[in-house]
């Protein structure tokens, strides 16, 4: 019963079906409620009710934190969307365009307030330490975001690997890492073990992003769910054309630079090709999905490691295999 | 030594300059740093301390709550004048002016998470208490702040003055008084003497807004540091205007409503000027008056029935008076 991610899964769904998020003045509490409403696939609450599972924890002692590290999610996204202006999440109008930009701002800020008020609920004997870890987390979700609008206005050659490494594990992994070690502290977990479960979340957090990126460049736009090469269009600096610009020969060097560097100069499907052929030249995607299979094993050795019930490993084992073999 | 407001204000001074708000990436602290270097009047943490003190609570066991509650306070403000679009605070350029709109909203984000930091360092038996204080202390202030954006867009006639001093407790009030508690707390005071407490900040707090109100219209340009008048221009439903309707006959309502409801078809200066005309002839400054001598008699009364050392009450006494006397 325990021993299987859907399990977790259809608790964590269970969870926010119960929960309500509808309150006054509705002009605020409604873009949250139609935010948390639309789902999306709750890693984060999973994996944390996962972790405490691993530990013996009690279920009903993290289902606020489960909440909690959702809502707060939830948060980042809502603000980054107004910030990137995409128009779109989850196949659905984002909030700053269903509403507009000051609703997106304040029901934002509200909803890190809401997720502070449900991992506020919960007493435990390590409570200063679990939500330092949470806002600790916190602010380095918002340092990521930083670093990645920082990038936008560089060149591809100005940003390093280590430095797109550094701004993805802040952005993306460490919230993964986050939601386990909270869930593990509520359990009691051995602090020893706790760090072991964070270096897991932390390179399946990375292998999850890696992944993100290469599916831009090759995933099956139908599977995906959205076009090939929009990275490319966007000028992102992604792993793909930073590690591209590692297998490069000076020449290649260049053009790649230059095509990343392209404002409405060029056509973008003729810019899509010919990155996709300097790819594909130099054996992009190979090394990419190298990179990822070693974040994948790197995870997999630090879960091994763990001392607890190996049964009580399979939801997270599950959890890893179910994003290592994602097409969308 | 510790029985003069002017103390504490030296201490919350000090506390600032001993704190460095720098770090990497720039980019997103350099706004934050600027926030919190432009100063003000720093009343929240100043009464933070005082509470603290009345209640022989430990200085350095509260000095993380005083940083964490004014970054709090600085965060609202970050985010409040870019959605109010005000182009200057304490006479500088705000953050989305000097910098733009994303810079602001994400250093915003991370002052609220830093003013978690600061809270989260100091242990307390209470912790679980002071910290929901703090956070439910957070929600009204966006409840209120979303109240206030309400209003913007509703007819003068269409606003209550029970649905405005709401507002004004939530958006002003409410932070005043859960600075005193926070500080109470920590000092380890009594529950009752908590609530008292509590009392006296929100009628402080309400006393403090309403003269804000009043200064608008009645204030000495030169003193005040704003043009007499905005709120009129603004068609700000304070509570002048909405006191003033109460006080109307139903032709001088009828009036009112329609000057608070013109745009751009009026001279400013001439509605200010009728405005004001009309004010004077209901005799609306004396019942302003009454209102904030009212809310500073209940804020004293609350402060009189504290059982604590009534020479440690006097700090919290000067600042009553310093907000009641205050031109600006």
């Amino acid at each position: 019963m325990y021993n299987n991610i859907k399990y977790y899964l259809d608790k964590v769904a269970e969870i926010f079906e119960q929960e309500t998020f509808v309150a006054e003045p509705h002009e605020l509490y409604e873009p949250i409620d139609y935010t948390l409403r639309l789902g999306g696939k709750r890693i984060r609450p999973t994996l944390l009710l996962a972790a405490n599972g691993l530990f013996g924890g009690k279920e009903e002692e993290v289902r606020n934190a489960a909440l909690g590290i959702e809502t707060f999610h939830n948060f980042t996204l809502l603000h980054d969307d107004l910030m990137d202006r995409s128009p779109l999440r989850r196949g659905q109008p984002t909030v700053y365009c269903k509403w507009d930009d000051n609703t997106a701002i304040l029901s934002g800020d509200t909803m890190f307030a809401l997720a502070w008020r449900y991992f506020l609920r919960q007493p435990s004997p390590r409570l200063q330490q679990i939500l330092q870890c949470f806002n600790e987390t916190a602010i380095e979700v918002c340092e990521g975001q930083q670093k990645d609008m920082n990038f936008e206005t560089m060149a591809l050659d100005e940003v390093s690997l280590d430095d797109y490494m550094d701004m993805i594990r802040q952005k993306t992994a460490v919230l993964l890492a986050g939601a386990l070690k909270v869930g593990a502290l509520y359990a009691g977990a051995p602090e020893k073990e706790v760090e072991k479960l964070w270096a897991f979340g932390e390179h399946m957090g990375l292998a999850f992003q890696l992944q993100d990126d290469l599916l831009d460049g090759y995933g099956d736009t139908a599977v995906f769910g959205k076009k090939t090469g929009q990275d490319i269009r966007d000028n992102k600096k992604s792993f793909l054309p930073l590690k591209a610009l590692m297998l490069c020969s000076g020449e290649q060097r260049e053009a790649l630079t230059k095509l990343f560097a392209a404002k409405d100069n060029m056509d973008e499907e003729e810019k899509v090709r010919r990155v996709l052929e300097l790819y594909n030249a130099i054996g992009l995607r190979a090394a990419v999905e190298d990179a990822i299979a070693q974040e994948f094993r790197t995870a997999t050795k630090h879960l091994d490691d763990i001392q607890a019930d190996e049964a009580l490993k399979t939801p997270l084992r599950e959890m890893l295999e179910t994003l290592n073999g994602r097409k969308k």
